[in-house]
């Protein structure tokens, strides 16, 4: 079968013949009819994240057809739509056992420490397939198994509850996700602050109300809207350390702040201010649940939430454009969506 | 191997010589080392509770040794010693996926739907296998994967806090575990109630405060000891409508009954006074999790679970004095623990 | 003032003169502008619900404007719009303190043991006032005191999590309530259950789905809409042992059915089959916080509560209307919802 | 009456004579038996912490008698022996009435903005009132009210649950209270870290292991006591960057540090490595509930908190020996624990 695999650090993918592989028990073979191309493959290309052994197939937001199902593969038959959770977990140690496998102590990431969706086929345990609704096309199944799964996931750690208040911290793939999941669970009022105002217009068009942080210091703007009480959830998507001190400061009682974009620069925090004297919480969300992945396509599926805005461009699975589009991502940042259609 | 098997309905068991099964990839054999005998084993022997495919064997209190691992069996060697859970799941379902496996929609269990520890060797998922540390015998690891296991499991479904009071309906095996066991999680009081003087007074060593149903209303007795307040948490093991109720009359406002033992005939409730009244619940607790088992055997190592005063007899493998135990349990109850040792 | 007042159990209400009362330090006297006849008012004038002593005001669901304030009513004006939460608590027992002053020692219950809104002022303590948003006219916030209050309780009671679905069993005032606030706090899906197709059709227009149980089991019919799974919370809010089982009956695995109708009929149940099995919940919820007043009065701004359909129809104060509207509520029950206008 | 107040900052307590107050409805006045003097009186006579208006009766650590009551304190009768929660709130804003009163809009803390019980006499609300059981002392039922109910708030912030380990960086007056509640509400393990051996000898006689961080890094230390894993709760009641950092760094996946100790130097993080790469989480805890106060003193009443160790001198209500007693403080720190006896 077709592969665009990732060979060197550093230089640009290359298409490969390689062998279809077979599913043991447990396992399921997936026709892969769309695969995301997400701004971590420009570091895994760049060498800026790790990834590997080489050479490796990309490509950890896909969605496809069942093509082949190994032993023991329950619920599923060939020709279901499906989409993957990028994760391949070992089903058996603490944290697989209590719905924690995220932290799964022999996890492997699709597309980054296992061959990815950058290819005609791909191979994932069953446990990993989620159906994907008739009404979710492929690209945005696809698209959904990465940033918005990790939105839902985010605002989950964040404990929001039906009635509260959110505010996100950029309003790219993730936040753009996360704006509509915030409403979908319930948030009376949902804030969007980024610099872009394109990005914050489709955040509006998502039901936020944006606020423009070159207007002037976000948090003040929050304490505003919010008659000076502050949000109960702050999710910083972005990565900057200046953007998550605000995600916290922006922060009513008790309010919890989540972290979910990463920076190898240090934050800095007024431990009484900001943490104490509000009883106040940072938090991390790292990755999401394959448990949460069915929530999330219902909210899809109804509407509630939906990508059409944020996927703006397809190419075909050969090496030439999804380098091109890698390269416009690393140039441009994650506003640009591009999706492989097979 | 040896394995004393039940084929046929309302017979004796049998012993029988079935090949050692051989463990499929995910897998994992057991050498058995114990065996609990359980009063669900009586029902299975004597059609009262549904069992088969026939000829089976039954036991579903197991611990024993790691003979041979079937591929991908992470985390575990030969020779390691270990309990199991007795449930045999998917690992796919929507609930296997979040960790609430009792109701995985291919569940089939050890000793009822597939063959059990009556046996010199057991065949189990990986998965189902419970590091047991040296401090904690083969007999203790056994039967803590039954009634032990499920009374934890119990006063989770009970939402037990620490500070809260807790009565226990039924100082049997189930009953004795979880008084241990509600003091373990922080319970300030724990009232054992039953109408057997010997049992109240294992109860009363194991830290509970005994009420004898033979001297009066059990309800009012755990009145007069609260203050007229009632407990938070009442737990029903025995099976019986009149003790059903008699946990959810003496709860306190918001208190929560947790109904554990298994009755056809039905249970009445008035359901102002004993439910909206007081904002009270009856709830259901049914099986375990395998991800409860390692909590509850860490109690055990540091003796806060302590099943000496329980298990009272061993057998050997073979037809005859298992059947006898069978019998004596008919008659007797669950008071008496008999485990088999290989 | 004018009061139309009980003064004998089984007898007309009465219109009396009595003296304004004036607010002790923590009191609040309000102007009433609306008060609710409730189906409750039916029973304390014929002596089937406990109420007194008499003479008494009745009327539990009160809007109008801050008249006068005693010392230390803090955040408060005179001319304020509040809506006012029917229950006088103490403030200091061990539940007020924790915020489930539902079960205050001294609760005291405006309308029924002291002077309600059937009179020109009423006097509560300052803590039981609520805001009333400009949005919310004083009829819509007189009534959400105590039907859509109690809605919300119970749901949350429920531990309704957003994406779960629930079915209301009653399409009364309280059922149209709970079908809204189900959907505010993310329900996925609300069926609706009556035998009322005209009610059934007011729950459609507030987004459930409807099920008419004169048509067939509604359990059968709740099972085919949730293929076969049933729903995580189930509201029982008519009264009848026959929808409280049925509500039971209708549960998901690890549902709650939540009881907030009154009967003194016994509730009659299968406790393996309907609750172990499943690991579900019967709990009862009885009248709503002060503290989830504020987020109702938040969804009636935002139009997400809607009781324009409820309110039919409005009388003066004065004895003979208010006992005609208590006369048809005997005979028609709770479809009717008459508000007294000042 | 004799007051010993504070009537200059930076100048020592002096003696004065003031009138005994008088309570209005809903306020006690509590005869003091026994006053702590705390770390946080040394700030307010330094000028360190705002304090005030002056002149002030410090003193927020009292237990004593009931002497008067005005109208509508319930529950209460002269004579009865009580300790106080501090904070003296309006019971009528959002947070009262929830049960989050830390956060009244109008809360005065006793012997900071209010008069406080280094005197004869204290008044308070009569709901800041907490019953204190004949087994407790005045002097331990006095010292409980600031740092062990502090400790409990912050293992309940943590969400610290029974089968958790827990890690308390500071082994003085809170920290001695967080190693024995925690064991109460059901922490497997608990680790002191301190670098005075005196104080991690205490804490090993209260049941917990001691790190002494003069022996090396103590995060490496935990990380080995724990297999690696680190603790689910860590709290920092220090006070500085350096032991802050550790907390967080000491996690387990899912864990929570929890800050109480106060400094205005900044904290910094590596947001992913130490939150987000773990899921962690940061919270600051802020004082605590009068709804915890009742278990507080439950578990005192059992021996499970026990302060006899910590409470080591007392002195008489006169200026000198308890401006020496700040001074001591002042120079020594925490360690030392002085009570007033009346």
């Amino acid at each position: 079968m077709k592969a665009v695999r990732l060979t060197a650090i550093g230089s640009p993918l290359e298409e490969q013949e390689v062998p279809v592989p077979r599913p043991a028990p447990g396992e399921a073979l997936v026709r892969v009819r769309a695969a995301g191309i997400c701004h971590s493959d420009v570091h895994y290309r760049a060498g800026t994240s790790p990834v590997g052994p080489l050479p490796i197939t990309p490509g950890h937001e896909v969605a496809g057809e069942v093509a082949a199902l190994g032993a023991g593969a329950a619920g599923l038959r060939e020709g279901d739509r499906v989409c993957l959770h990028y994760l391949a977990t070992c089903g058996q140690c603490e944290y697989c056992l209590r719905g924690q496998e995220h932290f799964c102590r022999q996890g492997a990431m699709m597309g980054k420490h296992r061959d990815g969706g950058f290819a005609e086929y791909v191979l994932m345990p069953a446990r990993s397939l989620v159906p994907l609704p008739e009404e979710i096309g492929f690209d945005a199944g696809a698209v959904m198994m990465c940033s918005s799964a990790t939105s839902l996931h985010a605002l989950r750690v964040g404990r929001l509850q039906a009635g509260e208040t959110v505010a996100v911290f950029g309003a790219g793939g993730l936040g753009l996700s996360a704006v509509q999941l915030a409403g979908a669970l319930g948030a009376l009022d949902v804030y969007a602050i980024d610099i872009d105002g394109e990005r914050l217009l489709l955040a509006q068009g998502y039901g936020a109300t944006p606020v423009n942080a070159l207007g002037g210091d976000p948090v003040q703007a929050l304490r505003e809207l919010t008659s000076g009480r502050g949000v109960d959830v702050a999710l910083e998507v972005i990565g900057l350390p200046l953007t998550m001190r605000q995600a916290v400061r922006s922060l009513a009682p008790m309010g919890r702040a989540v972290l979910v974009g990463i920076t190898d620069r240090p934050l800095e925090l007024d431990s009484y201010r900001e943490l104490i004297g509000r009883e106040a919480a940072v938090m991390g969300s790292s990755d999401h649940l394959r448990s949460e992945l069915d929530l999330l396509l219902e909210f899809a599926r109804r509407g509630r939430l939906d990508l059409s805005a944020v996927i703006t461009e397809s190419v075909l699975l050969a090496a030439a454009p999804i380098n091109q589009a890698l390269d416009r991502l690393e140039q441009y940042g994650s506003g640009v969506r591009t999706v492989i259609h097979l």
